[in-house]
């Protein structure tokens, strides 16, 4: 298969996410609620539809499509990450806690609006993620929406991207080794990019042993994202990235790329690469584009 | 029966779902989980264990009862719903929105820990919520943990408690008139209390009539209690609230008690205890707490 083929992939589940999630933050109130004020839902519009890549519904794509599933109920999936994930974004920015001014190359939420209403376009996405997912719309089988809702909270929460979070800000106090930095990376970003594959095999109905194949997939993933990402840091500018660069060693921060030194770094994510298509050996050629994606999210430049 | 029943149930309620939510904050990650960060964890429980009346999981409790249901799952979905509450309030108070430094007779959690604490704190409590309510250990029925999901959602989101905040911080720059107070107020405090009752009814698996009549209920204990919080914060000391009261005279903020007056407030809360009163007679004696805890709500002093 063609290099190009996860990123066809990323182009298509942009658009299809992109009008899935403008299509959920219309002006008109869903069912039980009582009314959508219009600041507020410009806020959300504004953090969720001003580009990405659109990497983590391309995962959760790209595994249900391995099980034989390819609907709207994937693609709601794949929005309701992104919800999660544009949270996480609005409020790891916000001034008490990474105080970024750039993102995607424009003006955070709460310099395009204020702190308040960043705090709440946040907290408002976050919800939407967990509506979407319980929403029937997202499957008719109650037993995999909740399945779904009770995966992404678990890699969202205390013990996953929130506690994170938490380790990253301590971590700028106290430089934590390897280990640590490892657990920290896992749950602050590991854990959603786990979930996005995860939720794939979930809808797809994967049995046990796939779902775990899928699940440890995700995690090699999760942490090549994270290897390039500070990599990134390191060697690209801020204009290829639309965001601040340096910005860890910057704040002294320590990362695996400070440990292990540029060369044994891009050595690490070769094999994790070549670790992700031992793992898919099994699901045949059906899983090259998923093997493309490791590959993908590995040498990626930006 | 005794006027006291309500509140009695309540100092139940508190004991229950205290140590509910003491076992789902423990040190030990929950499966799928990485690692629980232990300041977070604290942050997360002094928010949540500080006190409170625990007034919406006793209206859970009620309705469920109503229904012939009083189970764990009852209480589970009741801290949920404490998990929600606790996370609102914790925002709230941040410096860049209502920028309070006593919450419960405490400093709330920013002023305890520090601003990021706080804001992680709220989103791992928005979190857990939706974890506690989509876990098996709630209902067996996969439908009903599914529709509680979705239900606290629009409670709570763009078009809920969220939706609601924003209006109120907009209100302080432009003074909304009756209806537009009504509709904030039902955002910001009354879905969530609407809930509470309709999680009951959810968990009762109440036919759809009765649902209805609940949730109608619901509404109207919502409105009795900001009509009767506007009423505490003219009318209350700081020590009997264990917050800042005189707050919205303070800020110039309109709110129902200004434009009825406190005396058309008092006959107003009266009438609603008599709609709340009507509404449950069809359920007989049963139903006799609930009337109490429109009561309870509608006279409150703290």
């Amino acid at each position: 298969m063609p290099a190009t083929l996860f990123s066809d992939r990323l182009a298509e589940t942009a658009r299809s996410v992109e009008a899935c999630l403008d299509g959920l933050l219309a002006a008109n109130p869903a069912p039980g609620e009582i009314a959508r004020p219009a600041r507020l839902r410009e806020a959300m519009r504004y953090a969720l539809l001003g580009g990405g890549k659109r990497l983590r519904p391309a995962l959760t794509r790209e595994v249900a499509r391995l099980f034989g599933r390819g609907d709207e109920g994937v693609t709601r999936a794949g929005a309701a990450i992104e919800c999660l994930h544009g949270y996480s974004l609005v409020h790891d920015d916000l001034p008490a806690m990474d105080d970024d001014d750039l993102r995607r190359g424009r003006p955070t939420v709460h310099k395009a609006f204020d702190e308040a209403t960043a705090i709440l376009a946040g907290d408002a996405l976050q919800t939407l993620a967990f509506d979407i997912l319980a929403d029937p719309a997202t499957d008719a089988d109650a037993t995999i929406r909740a399945e779904l809702v009770l995966g992404l909270a678990r890699a969202s929460g205390l013990g996953g991207m929130a506690g994170g979070q938490m380790l990253d800000l301590e971590a700028e106090r106290a430089a934590p080794g390897e280990d640590g930095i490892l657990v920290l990376q896992a749950m602050k970003t590991g854990a959603l990019i786990r979930f996005s594959c995860e939720a794939g095999a979930i809808l797809g109905g994967a049995d046990a042993e796939a779902r775990a194949r899928i699940r440890r997939y995700g995690e090699i993933v999760g942490l090549a994202f994270q290897l390039a990402d500070d990599l990134l840091d390191v060697t690209a500018t801020p204009e290829a990235m639309g965001k601040a660069t340096a910005k860890d060693a910057g704040r002294g921060k320590a990362t695996l790329v400070s440990l292990y030194g540029i060369a044994a770094t891009r050595a690490r994510l070769d094999a994790l690469v070549a670790e992700a298509e031992a793992l898919l050996a099994p699901f045949g050629p059906a899983a090259a584009t998923l093997a493309d994606a490791a590959r993908f999210v590995a040498l990626r430049q930006s």
